[in-house]
């Protein structure tokens, strides 16, 4: 297996849901002071050199400019702190400016998160923001928000390969089991597919079990040069593996929307970097932001071949004491999603199995974890793969 | 003098000024199209391995996840590509990225750029939308918006240091004169201290001829490994110094509101690393948002000792033909501003100058350059130097 590019320390993320009476600022501290004291070793001020946030909107708060703010609130001014925004993929991007940084030389250890506080408007507000990640003169002007595009893509997927709305509906059912496990996600109650089936529809054929939350949040994680690790850490957690790559922003000019190209092809360079196979991966996150992402994500990865990501929730494959446990957090459908959080939550999950410290939820022995972070339509997607420390 | 970090082998800039009936994609189109007709060596499909684009607001044009929907535009999908966000910094942070990636030995050629598309909006929604940089709780609440900012600022070193009216002017007429020799400029006429201290007050101090406008434009730069630049291009530009560092968003948390702490702890790194003194800079684009944000830029940079800005503006120093001409291109204040193009438009006047095209404004002989560029109320801030190639 490859060397490691970059080594995360330390992780902390905040409770996930409808957090009023706090900013943006706020959540990131809470998720930061997580991360600051599990890790006694690392003294804030001295040691982080970067702060990398991830965040897609000024819109809910009426707040650009953030990473600086956050450096002042955390008390690491002025280390050069700066936003990423690749839609609900700014945080992965985060991570991967992180491990640039640290890559060269020029940074030894970098606090990497992602924050979004998204409750504070209406739902029709909320959903006219995130519709900002798609192509304003070809998709928003013509009305179709993000629920509509997830759902041109899943008729497609259900023509071409069969896929049922039961299959999509057990996506729900298991990472809603799953978030019943994990204090911090914004749903902790197991629904059934007769709930998903019979919830009231937003784009045919996704109901509203089918969609991800709106949610609060902020995460992040703590990222050192591989060497400086054991300095912080006695199980530092290695990523071995990360790519991303780009699609169009619209899906109208796109020759086939039932196959995640983005994921694909990140997927691909992120396994040959790491000398990893798919076959090898103990623990997965991906972005289930509507549950057809979540068996189009199966596919991508490679987690089975292409039309059959329906058959392996069917046979129970990606549930927790399956063959491969995929969003042991509740992913974004149960955890929640508040977008600029979400890369680098995919991460402190990731973080938690591999240090055997997630509790009810724990994969036993799991050893090599990949998170799969998305952007929009798909038109960025961040393939990232992580190895316990020896 | 220290390595370089990285090369510049091409750069394009748009036309500055009310660019009506494009939207930013096109904008960046036209700026990255003339940094590929100058370097024909370079085949952007197949050359370029990343785009990272500075971009400060998704209000203009209810347009986020702008990344991947230029790369498209480019033809060059699916090369990684994402948005950075520091207020006006965004491409200088952009740039910083570029480094990181480069440094890294994970990217050979980016392509790294801003864009902006602020004249579809209204005056007023314009300033809204900038006033998203500062502080929403402590300061939006108030009014106050970014002329008032700097506005406290320049009272301040007023009174501190005796700076005057007429300083700040003279500030803007070299800046208007330098715009008449930069057929890319959004203003392009000549202006009189008596047309300056007669203008509008916006803030006293500073009056309308004492602020950059609000413009449309876009800008890039490529930037390779510097082994590989000699394959692009005979005259490569070496980026041999980069430094950043943030401050508080909020004047109300800062000891002094008359020293520029980021630029001048920025500058001092970025001098550092790259073996250079303040007084070997030949040419310097410097971040005049308002005419006293030049003077301190000025004293934070070294050019001078604190609170003797003004004396150097008064003594022609930083005028074209003086000493250590500075904002050759017009600056912000003639050139425009269209905030996300900023910083790597400050890249693109010291490329064309150390590389001899800078036509009627060029520097004779000019070999080591400086940009300066800043987010906010100076809470973002970073300093590069640039030596021409041998």
């Amino acid at each position: 297996m490859a060397k490691p590019l970059a080594s995360i320390v330390s992780a902390g993320v905040t409770r996930f849901g409808a957090r009023e009476g706090v900013y943006a600022r706020e959540l990131f501290v809470e998720a930061a002071q997580e991360a600051f004291d599990a890790c006694p070793n690392l003294s804030p001020a001295r040691d982080i050199d970067g702060l990398f946030v991830g965040m897609m909107s000024e819109s809910y708060e009426h707040q650009a400019h953030v990473a600086p703010m956050i450096a002042d609130w955390l008390g690491i001014l002025p280390v050069p702190a700066f936003r990423t925004e690749a839609a609900c993929a700014s945080s992965g991007v985060a991570m991967r400016c992180a491990l640039y940084a640290i890559q060269s030389g020029m940074h030894d250890v970098v606090l990497v998160g992602g924050v979004e506080k998204m409750t504070n408007l209406r739902t029709a507000s909320v959903t006219e923001v995130l519709g900002m990640a798609s192509d304003y003169p070809f998709e928003q002007w013509h009305g179709i928000s993000f629920p509509g595009i997830f759902a041109l893509m899943a008729t497609a997927h259900m023509a071409k390969y069969g896929t049922t709305e039961e299959q999509l509906a057990k996506v729900a059912v298991k990472n809603h089991q799953n978030g019943t496990l994990n204090p911090k996600a914004h749903f902790q109650k197991s629904i059934t597919i007769g709930d998903v089936l019979s919830s009231r529809v937003v784009a045919w054929p996704l109901k509203l079990y089918d969609c991800s939350p709106i949610s609060d949040g902020a995460s992040c994680i703590v990222m050192t040069a591989p060497k400086l690790a054991r300095r912080f850490t006695d199980t530092p957690v290695h990523i071995v593996g990360s790519a991303q790559a780009q699609d169009t922003i619209g899906l109208y000019e796109r020759d086939d929307v039932t196959s995640m190209n983005v994921t694909r092809i990140a997927a691909r360079k992120a396994y040959e970097m790491a000398g990893v196979r798919a076959e090898q991966i103990d623990v997965a996150e991906v972005h289930d932001c509507f549950t057809i992402a979540e068996i189009m994500a199966y596919e991508a990865l490679g987690f089975c071949s292409q039309g059959q990501g329906g058959r392996l929730v069917d046979d129970g494959i990606t549930s927790l004491g399956g063959k491969k446990p995929v969003n042991t957090s509740g992913g974004l459908k149960a955890k929640g999603h508040p977008v600029g959080a979400t890369g680098t939550a995919q991460a402190c999950e990731i973080y938690l199995q591999l240090t055997s410290q997630a509790g009810k939820r724990q994969v036993d022995g799991a050893e090599i974890g990949l998170t799969q972070n998305v952007g929009g339509s798909a038109s960025t997607g961040v393939v990232q793969l992580y190895r316990r420390g020896d």
